[in-house]
């Protein structure tokens, strides 16, 4: 099997604007795209080498940037996504940025202020480890804000991504999408495993208890803010090697379409006596 | 020849508190620590990945950062070195911070405010590309600031720095010390090839041509900067290899030195039912 298209995997993943979309549907397990786990890795080598070099050139240019929105459940791979898919890029030029539980001073401002507040500076590559969406889905399962509150953010979030388009930003949103068996598994490995531990959190147990309502709120979040300008990609994470090359074709498909080229800012070498 | 221990390369780099430092002194073709290319090449990729897990420990922990400072005049290779010695290591927990001219916000506020609010949080490595130093370099070269003003500057900074590793910041400075022709031969590359020139700036010509007063600048930065609690290293820089060799053995240095270990937090596996 070879590689699949960047269009290919698009088509595959995303989750279309406009269409029905039923998250139940989507198989977590799914290996439509990468069969054969050896092709999963080499996609993925290669497109990491790929990414750095046209965030070089991002960089270079200094006039837009990517935003990459991971969401998923606990253990459902976001911190092993950024560390494979940019597993070939330098720290110049990237802001990861992991969204905690907001701080009194947050709660101070409406719930974009801190997101706003973290957007990539022209010229970089923004990764979100949780974000914005923790506002419709955690918030709406343990019922932080009111269904009415809940209700226009959807709108508002689409607003504020369309702005962010709008204004140089290219967003690629990405769902981890893990099974409930799998994330069992993995919470036993962090228990088990001596350099995972410090990941365990008992809360997190909390959350399984309420994985109905947790996928209840995906999709909603998912369906109302799939748009034209930043549409979601659902993406099967039970195999976390399948999972970071899907993800790596989209980001890759992201820088490919800003059409970059080194800067050129017209100088005349014989201008300049060097001494 | 084998590679150099870290005690050997701290030795050989540092500007020692307290003894004489003359600047002039310093080789900037040095070729002391590593003479030959290919074990600083072999040195470099080892540390490079030494440098990575122990960066995720130091992540997993949680409560102490790394501030990697570098400094020098354009073309030494600021990032340069962040793209080598951090080859390995994925944008999870890393910060770099660019310093550029401040912005009128920035100039409101005292010199080191903004740097304060770039200081890594607990558990990342923060790199500084320039920093608090420009503040007693080109400020002083080009004379922003009073003389009386920048005199006070450095027992600031000196407190500062105190401060910071009073509080679980491990700060380690490098000077890229770049020799005025290897300058010259980099200033013409960045006219002459298309990837690089991008990076060319006319202004950095007035700086070259007062090449020496900056220097100067430099001498007494180091002289009066380089304390037990955060070290000034001299880097040789004329070569690109052997600087990322020595700086990645001072960096790796400075994370073996704080013993990390993956965290315990005391959970019992079997008080929890992952259902």
């Amino acid at each position: 099997m070879d590689i699949p298209s960047i269009a290919q995997a698009r088509k595959h993943l995303v989750a279309a604007h406009g269409k029905p979309f039923d998250l139940s549907k989507r198989d977590t397990g799914d290996r439509t795209l990468f069969e054969d786990k050896s092709v999963a890795e080499t996609s993925l080598k290669k497109d990491a080498a790929v990414i750095n070099e046209l965030k070089d050139m991002l960089y270079a240019e200094g006039k837009r940037s990517i935003l990459v929105v991971l969401q998923g459940m606990d253990t459902s791979g976001k911190s092993g996504t950024i560390k494979s898919v940019f597993a070939e890029t330098t720290p110049l030029g990237m802001e990861v940025k992991a969204f905690k539980a907001p701080s009194s001073n947050e709660l101070a401002r409406d719930y974009l202020w801190r997101v706003h507040n973290a957007v990539p500076k022209r010229g970089h590559v923004g990764i979100f480890d949780r974000s914005h969406y923790e506002d419709v889905l955690v918030v709406k399962v343990k019922g932080y804000a009111s269904a009415e509150d809940i209700e226009r953010r959807y709108d508002q979030i689409n607003a504020f991504e369309k702005h962010l388009t709008e204004n140089g930003v290219t967003i690629v949103k990405c769902m981890l999408h893990l099974g409930y068996e799998e994330q069992g598994i993995r919470l036993s490995e962090r228990l088990t495993e001596q350099h995972k531990l410090w990941k365990f959190n008992p809360a997190d147990l909390e959350d399984r208890r309420r994985w109905d309502e947790f996928m209840g709120a995906y999709q909603t979040a998912v369906e109302r803010c799939s748009t034209r300008h930043a549409p979601w990609y659902i993406i099967p994470s039970d195999s976390r090697t399948r999972r970071n090359a899907m993800i790596a074709r989209l980001v890759r498909g992201a820088l490919e379409d800003m059409d970059l080229e080194w800067p050129n800012p017209g100088l005349n070498p014989a201008d300049y006596d060097i001494g």
